[in-house]
Formats: structure tokens, C-alpha cells, sequence
């Protein structure tokens, strides 16, 4: 069993679904935010308070870490300045702070973005190139970057999840394709902490969707093997589609809205708008 | 739900297992083929007797039609001379027409024989080039190249469905990796219809075979996922096999005995022989 | 020394150029084309008027020929059922008739407009798919498929030359890569009879320009190394040309115009305005 | 039904193993080994004790034989003067008698360590090239290459089984994703067996794990499914795993142990020590 | 005629040497550093002083420009909040800044250490992924995407120059195959420049040395044809060259001492120790 | 200056040619061969007779050596009995030679007919499988595989040169592209020496043909670049040629006439009948 791990962004919508997987796998679970702790912690699990773009508040949480689960950051497209802090430099900060306190493993919540200009009837798989359609996908790209460095100059392991539509439900056509439901987020955190060694590597995050457009083939090893299926909501989603326009980005690009969106604009609100079939 | 389907080659043996399924896709199905309606109809279905390589006949038919279900042509090889009319230059007629009839979409009955000459053990996906083994196939490869150039100078998307064994049951050896069951034509057709936005794709219509020779890996987004298997056949059909041969091409190729039947002559005839064994 | 060699669109631009260097190479050239014969004529040449899409006609033609080097065909865009006879079925028919002759290759007049929607940046070689232009670039590929069926079922050889832009001189920025000069027209077509044996395969007709778009090291074997390099006119066709506009498909395809022109119409006359600079 | 089949290694650990499924696949099964026979043997079935390396003992052996499934071999890393006998030469003789006794085709008991030293993390498919680990590993190199040597010129077809860990159950981390279950081992045999025509190929041999690391996408043809996965094993084996090293190759390559092992020295013996946590 | 080019970094190695070719190519060249202008100016050069990483200073200067070559940076590794300005935080000005400016291209001093990490002897081409080797070769994958976003997301163009080593003459073994000329360098950046359309791009900064290794066949559509070769300074080179290690990443990946130096630790040094032998 | 080279082979027709060009590399050169020293040796040129599969002969010959230049071997097809020791195992010996002794490289002399059986208009690069034509091909496979073995587990580098037709002028019309000349071979040799560190590769042994079959672009690190072209001798060939016969693969693969011949029989006599024209 693992020492200690570090969840950043623990307050966010997915590392609050990552906290008790992630105390059951480890003897100590020190959960890390801006926000102040929640009212329920698990037996094993510290709450610290701290910017992770700040090294001095960074370092001493990740004493004795053996693996660090970076989920840190803004969800969403905004202008490159609002993002500098929390989206690119605090991923740097994590990783020199992480090698200095010889951590063995970064497991990051990279984004589809990072590839959301790849045409979705393309059928990419984890070898394709960077190609972001905001300056949020680009800041995935860089900690993908980043993080491919720091393991070949200096072997610290990074598994870079790509996180799709990481809802409680699809709600679109698109998302038919590109859900990851909780259940399914939580079992490849899982994996990309107890796989043995890694080294670095990419791995999508969809659920086992009908229509999941991208293939893990290439890290199989990795043992993500999804169990949720967005079919099952394919009837009544369907049914209340917006209009399909093979001329509109949003709808044929792996990126979605954020595909068309114009850079440094939230392209979340894009999706709520598609949501209500306006 | 969509307000017009218009299905192509409705009398013949595809085609007509696509009827009722079409049908409950949307408002009005309108049935299309040289030979007269059959007795009964569904409620919203209409036939119309038309020649498709005659744009005259075929231009009212896909008036405010969404999407063209293309299944007509000779589902055989035959004399170049024979199949010109039928399988290539309906196939022009119907994409023009479409496109002025401002159709959102044809979904086309391709075939394996477009790459029918690809050793069976190759495993090839969907990028692999066109090698036709017959005019047959050569007539398929035309339409594919020709659904290409129509979405991209005029953005009129393409299903091609490459339909490999599609009988009742399957009857040879090679067929425990070719079949394509009643059933999952049906969900292929389906998903080529429903799903929101495909632009041009290529899809391998084969069963969830055991043995399939091909991979869909690449137009995972479409959502095709088979769920009959030829296995369940296996014993029996290879307990009556035909003495294996690997120097003949018939049983090496996927196109089977169309790669060796001479251009121009029946390449089902040719299948026959090979079910009874000689 | 070959036997005979039969050319066909001999009337034509580029035919007229090919006469009498290949009159060299065999003992009889047969010239043949719609139009009626030059004033003169190589020593060992004869000159038919025929119609290649008529297989009377040609059949007599091909007799006890070896190679056939097949440069029929209208060479532009026009409407489909106008490209149908002389660049669909006279294709048809010289196959067939060759086939039937026991010619042992035909060195086809391909375009570049079998591909040419690919990105002109993309840097491809002889193995990248069709993407046709227009419907003139789909005969090319109609072609290149009966090529490969003709070679794969019957053993009949093809040379396949995706000619580019084979004027006297470049005379736009695009043609700074994809001119085709005569001398190197001349010393392709050269190769393409005297390799002892091809197959099926594909060369691109461009000259050593500097920027070259597009890669032959697949096929080495054939030797063609052409000479002329459009870099010389760079500086007096930079000088004039329209202004720079990378959201124009005309200028970033490798098709040019005939990305752009609608399906139907001359792209010859969309490369003639280009010229002029509007 | 086959006439006969023979299996060479008849007494190893995988050997045993086969016979009795074989038996049931032909109408006589010859088991061979230097060792002699087991107490009991199948109906059909008949003993011999030969040295697969020398042609006099094995050429009266495979006459009428239609396949032969090759298990002959050390099965572990020793000095190349060693496994020169056993696993090189018996190669050799093994298809040389083949192709002069007309068999068909032969199944060999090839390994992971022929691949070797590809990254785990890599997900290679079946044409990876070749890249031993161990003279072991280049022995099934060496046997590849020649299968393919005697079906190109001689259509002797072979199936190359890439077996991975073929134990009783998974024992070590590494395991998880490359065990084989004698289940899956038995019905990959099969496969091999029964397919009609195979031509050359190669198929890995791993069971239907989470974390198989390989894939055999491009030999689904084969019809190979795996049932058994070593999941159900991950909670002991990761529980009580050695401690993770991504800078030691034996954790980092899909040859294991082998991967740095000395040459010439047992991998198995290294494969004992990770077991028992050393 | 360009209207005006902007030419950041104009005080560096290489800046100054493109000064001069590139007022020739303009009516209006603004030269822009951090330093004051050198003593002499082009005729048609302006010089101004501004920190590339303010958008406040680099906006006014942009103004009206056509291209925007872009050098500013500094050319070694060294700590990432070093780095941060002027590397990274000066791309992302520029390129906004020349969005909003209504610039068409910016044609960018990327290097050879976005993929540094890959191995000298796998001949990549300009597909390869970043393997950065460094925080300097991180900062120039950061750009390359945030050019390829710009261009995807609002058709700025850009071409990515990843220069080798570009000195005045080679100096390391590893230098002769990754030297890049004055000349050469001067000639690849009018080429960059004069190309009419180049869309987003990438082309290897090197010279037209025997042992180059890499390939720009992706981009030839550039016309990128260096002259100089480093090969005839090898004798000399060679026969003081240290001796040869193939464990030595420095002497086996694309990057050089790059690959070896310690994140944060200037290379440049590193190269000089090579020189000096030692 | 290397301390001392070990060329085997030094009496072939090869090798004879590559003593002075080598002897002028180091300061000591051992020449080895089983037949006697020529009449005249270089100043620094020791001759020693030795079988190359005998280890204990090899051993003391290669003390202090840094690079072997190993070219011992039966240039042509004979029963694998033959060719067991003289190719296989004299490489074998080699190799574990050569890492006793602390040999730095080993300079191979592979060929062509590890890949002859690929077709010669598919333009394979180095990255092409083993397709061997012959034993004589096969044991050039198992040296490169054992070449890569030694590198990956031990260090030793290694250069295969695959060799084509090394002959004092090409005389058959598969010559012309595939002709070595003295002269490029010797220069291969010395880059093969000379390159600083090379690891493992691979490098086709071809003139600078016209129609040079294959491509080294993925190891132009090593600097190979030849001068010599067969095309001055086409005219004189070409007029002389055998018919042309597609069918034939003597014709149509890189191995030329070993594609055809029987295994075991020697190809070099079937290569001596095409150039009689029989």
C-alpha cells in the first residue's frame, strides 16, 4: 500500500469524487485546494489549504508523497492570463516539487482539448499530435510537455488522463461519444495509480460509449477497461438534438463547442447553450 | 425525428430488410426500386417504381428527403457494360440529385469487394487504398470516391457501408469471418442514420465474428457495434469444409472468390460452388 | 526495341509532345486521336482517327501493341455526363481492348486531381488516398482503380502519371511547385515505357522544383529524375501574384483552382484568371 | 478432420497440455519428444521418442502429417552454444521435413522474448519488428524468419505464437497483463489449428487480461478470444509486489526479467526471484 | 512587395544576420530588441526597443505588419522562471499581439530541442512528436502549439523553424549532421517568408550536410534547399573529436549535450566543453 | 585515429577491395580469411588464417580491436547445412567475440535478400520487415537480429550494411537500380567506421541509381552518399535485356533471381544465366 498520496484540486467537481477512492489506497491522503476543507473527511485524509502555483506552499505538501493526482486548475476556457497561474504554472510547480520530493508519479487530468481540433470521425488514438482548440487545451498540452521532460531527463512517471465529458450524465449528441461517467473517472484514477510502472503515457478518459471516438489501444497495459455506456441516454437525447450541421466545428470536432469558441471564451457556457438546444 | 427517408433498391434482398426498420425513423419513408410495391407497406411508406440512373425519374423522389439510403445496383459481378447504368451511373444520379435536392446525407450499400484483393490476414482498417476485385467492386470504389468529392467541394455527407457476407446464415469457412446478420445490417443502417454528424466515412459491415477479418477501430464514433457471431456456426461449416488451399486466392483474399472469378462473370455463382463444396 | 507502341490522344498538348520521343523507342508508333492527322508524321509513325470510348474502334488499334500510352480525355472540369465518354469509358474501353490485345502496360495520363483536395503543406507521397477535385479529378481515379484491377486480376501493367501543371512555363506561385516542364513530361513518360517491369503504380509529374510538393521515393524504381526546377521564374511570378490568402482552399490544396471551382465548370479558366492576377 | 497432426514437445509443460485437445482434432495424433511416453495417452494418439534437431528421427515422424505444432525448445535463456541444438537447428529440421512430407502448415511455440525489449508502455501490435531479449528470443526470431522464408517460397503456412506467461496463475505484477491461461492457450491452438488457411502470421499469446499490453487486431482473422484474465489475481499479486522501479527495465519492457538479464543466463530463475519478492 | 516585417530579437546571432536579407524583402523593416540599436541600420529599418513579453510595448510595433519573424528568446537552457518572460510569456505576446494587428504569418526561431529527446539515429521527419530535452526545448513546444491554436482557431499563419546548430562553422562531431549555415539559415527564413500560403508548418533548421537526420520531405511544398555542407570540415573535426560512447545521450539523441544537461543548467556550456575536447 | 580495425573476409571479392581503404583508418588493420595472405600487404596490415566460427581462432585475433569489419560468409545460396557454420555461426562467434574483447562496433556485411522477397516498386525504407529469399538471406536476418541483441543488451554498435549488387558494372536491367559500385562501397564503409556512435541501424548498399529501389533517408545520419549511377550503362543493358515478365518474381522482387530460385541452390548462377540473356 502507498504512503501518501496528494490529490490537488480537491474541492473541484471531480477530485471530490476522487477523495475516497483515492484515502482507500493509501495510508495518508493529504487533499490540497484554494477552498477550505469540507464538513466530512476521510479517517485518513489531511486537508491543506494552498496555491499550487506557489512553490513554498507547494513543497511541503508533497514531502514523502509517493505519487501526486494533479486536478488543480480552471475547467474551463479563459483568456491566457486568467489561466497562466492556475492551468501552466502550477503544473510546473507541482512537477519541480514533486522531483525535489522524489515522488514516483504524477497522475494528471489533461483534456480532450489538448486534441479538440482532431477531427472526430478520425479515429485517433493516443499517438496523435497536440492540436488545442482554446488556450485551456493549451495548457494541457504544455503539462503534457512538461511532463514527458521530467520523465525522460529526470524519471518522474506521469499518466496524463484526457478527460472527456466528465458528467453526471450525457446531455448531448456529442456526449453520447465522449461521457465519462464518475464510476468510470474513479477506475482510471485507480489504475493509473496501482499500475506498477507506467513511465509516461497518455490514456483517454471516455466511458465504454457505443460511440467513444478515440482508441486506448496504444496503453492497454494500463488496464482502463470502462464498464458505463452513454447508450443508454442515446433515445432521449437524440430525440431532442439541436439541428446537426456537418458545417459547424463544434459538431465534428473532438473538441466540441470548444472547437469554435473564440480563444480566452468560456466554452462550457458553449455546452449549456447546446444543452438547451439553442 | 427525421421527416423523409428515401431507401434505394427497396425490393431487393437488403433493401427490403431495411424497410421497416427505416421506417420507424422517420415521418415518411418513400421505397424506391425498378420493381412494383410489394403487398404490404408500412403505415408511412410509399413506393415508387423509378429508374436511379435516370435523374428525370430520381430528381422528385428526394424532394425534401433528409437522407438517401442508396442500396440499388447488381449485387453481383457482371460485364462492365452491364453494371455502368445500374451500379455506376446510379450512383452519380443519386449523389447529384441529392446535393440539389439539398439532402443531408447518403448512406450507401459499398461493398468489400472495393478492397476485396487485401490478403485476408492483413487485417486491414478503414485507410486501407482501394484494390477492387471486380467491376463489381471497381463500382463501389467509384461511388466512394465520388461520395468523397461530394462532401468536400459540397458538403453532402457519406456513409459507406462496406457490406461483407450478408445472408440469412453463414455457409462457408470464409464466411465465419465475413457474415453480416440480418440484425446488425439492421443496427449498422441505424446508427448511419441517427448518428448526428458523420461528414464521409467508410464502415466494414461485418458481424461481432470471432473471426472477422477487419477493424472498425477507426469510425468508432459511429456507435456500430455488432452482436451476432458466425461462431455459433463454426463446427458445422467447417466439418464440411472445402480442402484448404493457400495458393488459391479465393480462400486468401476477402473478397473471396471474387478475387479469382474472371471479370465480368458471376462472382455469387461462384460462392454457390463453394457452399456445396466443389 | 519494342514492337509497337500506341499512343492515344495523340492530338493533344501533351500528346504532341510525346510523338516523336516515343517514336524512337519502338519500331511502330501508332498516333491516334479524334482529330485527323498533323502535316508531319516520324518515319515510323501512323496516325488513326478514332474514338477511344468505342471498342470497335480501338480494338483493331491495339493489335499486337505492347504499350499503350493513353493521354485521351478532356482536360478540365466539366460537367459529369460531358467527362463520361472520353475520360470515363474511353479508360474502360483502352483497358479492356489492351487486355484483350495482350498489351503488356499502359502508361496512363493521371492528374493531380486525383488528390487534390490534400493540403498542399501536407507533404504526401504516392501511397496518400483519393481525394478528388471535381469530377474530372474522378475520373483519374476511376482510372487508377481499373489500373490496379486490370494488374491485380489480369496481369496487365500500369504506370500511372499524376501530371501536374505541364505548361511551357510556370505562371502562377502554385505552379512554382507543380510545374511539369516538356523535357521532364518527355523523360517520365521515357521511364515509364523502358522500365523493364512496373506492375501497378503511381509517380507524380512534377519537375525538380524547389518546392515540389509531393514525394516519389516510393516509387525510386522507376528512376524518373526530372531536371527542370520552376525556381527560375520564382522571382518575376512572386513579383505579380494575387495577394497571399491561406483561407482560400485554391491556394492551400494541392489541386489549386479545382479545389475551389464548383463541381462542373472549367478550372482551367479559374487557373487562366489566377494568371492574370485577378 | 485433420488425418494427423504432430506435436513436438509433447512432454514440456505446454505440451502436455495440448495433447489431449488435439487428439480430438485429427484422426491420429503423433506426440514426439527426447523423453518417453506418459502413463496414459489418448486413443488416437501415438508416442515417439525423437531429437527434433536431427532429420533422420524426424522425417519418418511427420509423413502424412497435414500440421505440425511445434513445441520443441528450452523454454528459458541459456548460452547460444546450448540452445543451438534444441531451439535453433530443430527449427530448421522441423520445416525442412515439413515441406518434404507436404504438410500444411505448422504452429510454433514462439515467444514475447522475440520482442522482447519493445516498452511495455508502447502497445505494439503483431508487425512490430524483431527485437530479442535473449538468445532465447533470437532463436524465435530465427524460426519466424524462416516460417516466413518456407510459406513465400514454398507455401508452407505457419501461425507464430507469441506465448507470454503461460503459468497455472499469474504471479507476479508484470503477470497481470502478460499471463496466458492453459484455457486460452488450448483454444489459441485451436484456432491455429482450424482456420482454414493461415498463410504466415503471428499472434500474441496472452489471455483476455485488463492489462495485456499487445495487440492482436491485425490477426483477427485468427479468430483467437481469450477468456480468462488475470484480473481477478491483481489484488493479492499487487498487494505483495516488489517495489516499483521504472528505471529498471525488467519492469519497464515486455520481456520481464529477460530484458536484463544476462545473456546466457536463466530468465526464469530471474522471474522465480520476482516472484518471491527478492 | 511586403508592406512591413517585424524582426524581434534583432540584436541576437542570428537576428542581426536576417536583417539585412530581410529589408530587402519589405518596404518597412522594424527591427525589435532589447538593446539599442547597433550602429548602422538598412535604409528601410527602423529600430525599437521593447520587451517582447509586454503587450503594451510589442502592440504599437505591430501595427500594420505583414510578418512578424520572431527571435526573441533566450537561446540556451536555464531555470523555467528564467525562461518564463522571455521564452514563453514573449511568444504568447507576439502572437496575440499580431492577431489583433491583422498580421498574416509569423515565421518563429522554434529549435531542434522540442525533440531533442528522440534518437539522432531514427531519422525523424517534421511528424515526430515533442520529446522537449529542456526547459528551452519545453518553451519552444509551448510555441509551436500555441502557433498551431492561432492558426486552427483564427488563421494566423506560422512557420517553425527548429534550428540545429547554427554557428559559424561546425565544431562537434555531432555538428556535422546538425549544422546550420549562415547562409543556408538566411535562405530558409526567405523561404519562409516568400511562400505565399504556408498555413502552420514546421521545417528543420539544417544544412545541406551529408550527415543531416533529419527529413524535410513533409515540407518540401517550402522550397527550403540548403547548399552548405559541414562535410568538408569533417577530416578536421574527426580527427580531434572526444572519444566516441554510445551510452552517452548526448552523442545518441537529436538534442546533443542538451539531453544530458540538468534541467535548469545552460547546454551552451556544455556544447563548449565538447569543443574544447574535454 | 582508431588503434586497430579487423576486417574478415579480407580474400573476397569484397573485401580485397575495402583492405587499403581501411588500412588507412587505423594504425593497425588485421586481415582475416581463411585462405592465405595476397602478395602484397599495407604497411600497417597484418594477415591472419582463421575460421571465423571457431571461437577460439577469433578470440586472440580480436584483442585491442575497436571496430570489426566483418565480411566473412558464402555470398550466395546453398543448402542451410553449408551455410550453418561459414554465415550463422562465424556471426555468432563474432559477435560474442567481439564483446569479450571490448569491441566498440561492428561493421556487417548484411544484404538485400534479408528483404528480397518485398516488392521492388513498394520503395521500402530500413524500417521494413525480414522477408528473406533464401537461407543465404535468412542468415543475414539472424545477424541482424543477433547485431541488435548485443546492442540492447550490451552496448555493442553495430552498422548492417544490406548490400545489393556489388559488382564491377551492373549487367542486368534490375542493376540499374540496385547496383553497388567500388567505389560508394568503400565509401559506405568508411562512414560505417568513421560516424562517431551509430547504436544499432540498418543501410541499403546502393549506388546513387536512378533507379535505386530503396531509401535511406532514415539513417542519413550516417552520411552515406553515393556517387556512382548505373544509368550511365541503361542504354547498352536495356537493348540487350530479357523480355520483360511481370509475372516472373525473378522480375519483380528486390532479391531478383533469389526470389525464384530454389532454396538451397545458388542464386548467384541464376543471376549469371540472366545476364547471358537466358
Amino acid at each position: 500500500m502507498l504512503k501518501k498520496i496528494v490529490l490537488t484540486g480537491a474541492a473541484g467537481a471531480l477530485g471530490s469524487a476522487l477523495r475516497e477512492p483515492l484515502s482507500r489506497m493509501c495510508e495518508r491522503l493529504v487533499s490540497v485546494d484554494l477552498k477550505g476543507a469540507p464538513a466530512a473527511l476521510a479517517a485518513n485524509e489531511t486537508w491543506t489549504v494552498a496555491d499550487c502555483a506557489e512553490m513554498e506552499q507547494v513543497a511541503p505538501v508533497l514531502e514523502d508523497a509517493d505519487i501526486v493526482v494533479h486536478f488543480v486548475g480552471i475547467p474551463d476556457e479563459r483568456p491566457f492570463e486568467e489561466l497562466l497561474r492556475p492551468n501552466f504554472l502550477s503544473s510546473y510547480v507541482i512537477w519541480e516539487a514533486a522531483h525535489r520530493a522524489g515522488c514516483r508519479r504524477i497522475v494528471y487530468a489533461s483534456s480532450v482539448h489538448a486534441v479538440g481540433m482532431h477531427e472526430t470521425n478520425a479515429g485517433i488514438d493516443t499517438d496523435a499530435p497536440h492540436r488545442p482548440d482554446t488556450f485551456y487545451g493549451l495548457s494541457k498540452c504544455f503539462a503534457e510537455d512538461l511532463a514527458r521532460l521530467y520523465w525522460e531527463k529526470r524519471g518522474l512517471e506521469a499518466v496524463c488522463l484526457r478527460i472527456f465529458s466528465a458528467t453526471e450524465q450525457p446531455q448531448t449528441p456529442r456526449a453520447l461519444g465522449t461521457w465519462l461517467s464518475r464510476g468510470d473517472l474513479v477506475h482510471m484514477v485507480e489504475r493509473a495509480v496501482d499500475t506498477p510502472t507506467t513511465g509516461f503515457c497518455v490514456v483517454y478518459g471516455v466511458s465504454n460509449n457505443d460511440r467513444a471516438p478515440v482508441s486506448n489501444a496504444k496503453v492497454a497495459f494500463l488496464g482502463y477497461r470502462p464498464k458505463d455506456n452513454a447508450e443508454v441516454f442515446a433515445q432521449d437525447i437524440l430525440a431532442k438534438a439541436h439541428t446537426p450541421d456537418p458545417q459547424n466545428l463544434a459538431q465534428m470536432r473532438l473538441g466540441g463547442p470548444f472547437a469554435t469558441v473564440p480563444l480566452g471564451e468560456s466554452g462550457v457556457a458553449g455546452m449549456a447553450k447546446l444543452v438547451k438546444g439553442s
